[in-house]
């Protein structure tokens, strides 16, 4: 029903995450109808970004430089580690304003079923900087899923003996959330992290 | 908190239909992550339909070609011609496999508010169409809104003298749909449109 290239165009599209069939039509008919200019300035920025963007080299976030500029900080706080499973989730806890530590990239969560072990995460490099920068307390803020727990669990026990504070980071109900909509995981979660309220 | 190649993909994909500034960061982190023959090959879809696609020249629909597949397919009904604001209606039109006659992309909608009159849309081909090809009926598409119904009536007054049927694609309750959830306007459309049962 499409002409070669809109069919092609839908096809890349939908190799998108969270883009369908139809999202990925409606996207293409988009960019048939917006000036040449927006589309073209659309594929040259991916193009750019698969050129230009890499790891950094200390907490494997992603960055334009050999090191990103968070790992370049003076004014961060060295004796914290943040461990995250993605570079993305970086960004969500850089927008808290709460965290000025370190962060470390695993790059996943361990998952036998999809044979993620620990040797396909950057642990080993996470160790290393353990050891060269004397840091006192790792906060692992992997997802909470089971994935995400099962690694919080695994690098607990491997960075205890190393004499370092491992904490994990709260789950519970979201702020502005509704005890009546709130999943029976999420409230048993919420009431075992249970605070004593200063009053 | 970007680097400039990501934020600038971030402003870009921020441009497309229905991508809010989360959804595009998801996205660009995705791109970020993937294979880089991937990345561009969207890249290059994206020039590619740009070069490639252009309007036909008897019906407005979307083509590599002169003339697209649709008008040039001579097993078509040549004395019905189906009016739709958009090139993406057609797709919608043709999956029903409901409609073997012609079609006419107005390019929009009558719209005082936006600037939109009759010179702006394709009425003039139409009525050019219909008097070269000898077309009986002409079926109205255009979406079943305060724009749509205005091109409708506004269409069907001045198509009457010349003496072809003119008619508009029924509003009513989705099929599948339930009463309880239909809105008043829908239902009050479908009340209006009621037909007799063949019983």
């Amino acid at each position: 029903m499409f002409s070669p290239s809109v069919a092609n165009l839908v096809a890349q599209l939908t190799r998108l995450p969270g883009v369908g069939q139809r999202t990925a039509q409606r996207l293409a008919f988009h960019v048939l109808q917006q000036p040449e200019a927006e589309a073209l300035a659309l594929a040259a920025a991916l193009v750019e970004v698969k050129e230009r963007v890499r790891f950094c080299d200390q907490c494997g976030n992603l960055t334009e430089e050999p090191t990103c500029a968070i790992c370049l900080d003076p004014r961060r706080d060295r004796s914290v580690i943040c461990v995250v499973e993605q570079p993305v989730d970086i960004v969500s806890l850089e927008r808290t304003h709460e965290y000025h530590g370190f962060y470390h990239v695993l790059g996943g969560a361990l998952s036998p079923i999809e044979g993620v072990g620990p040797e396909q995460l950057r642990v080993r490099e996470l160790l290393a900087r353990i050891e060269a920068e004397g840091v006192a307390e790792v906060i692992i803020c992997t997802n909470p899923n089971l994935e995400g727990d099962t690694t919080s669990l695994y690098l607990a026990r491997l960075l205890k003996p190393l004499g370092i504070t491992v904490t994990r980071i709260a789950s519970g109900l979201p702020v502005g959330g509704d005890l009546e909509y709130a999943d029976e995981l999420t409230l048993g979660r919420a009431l075992e992290g249970r605070r004593v309220v200063d009053a």
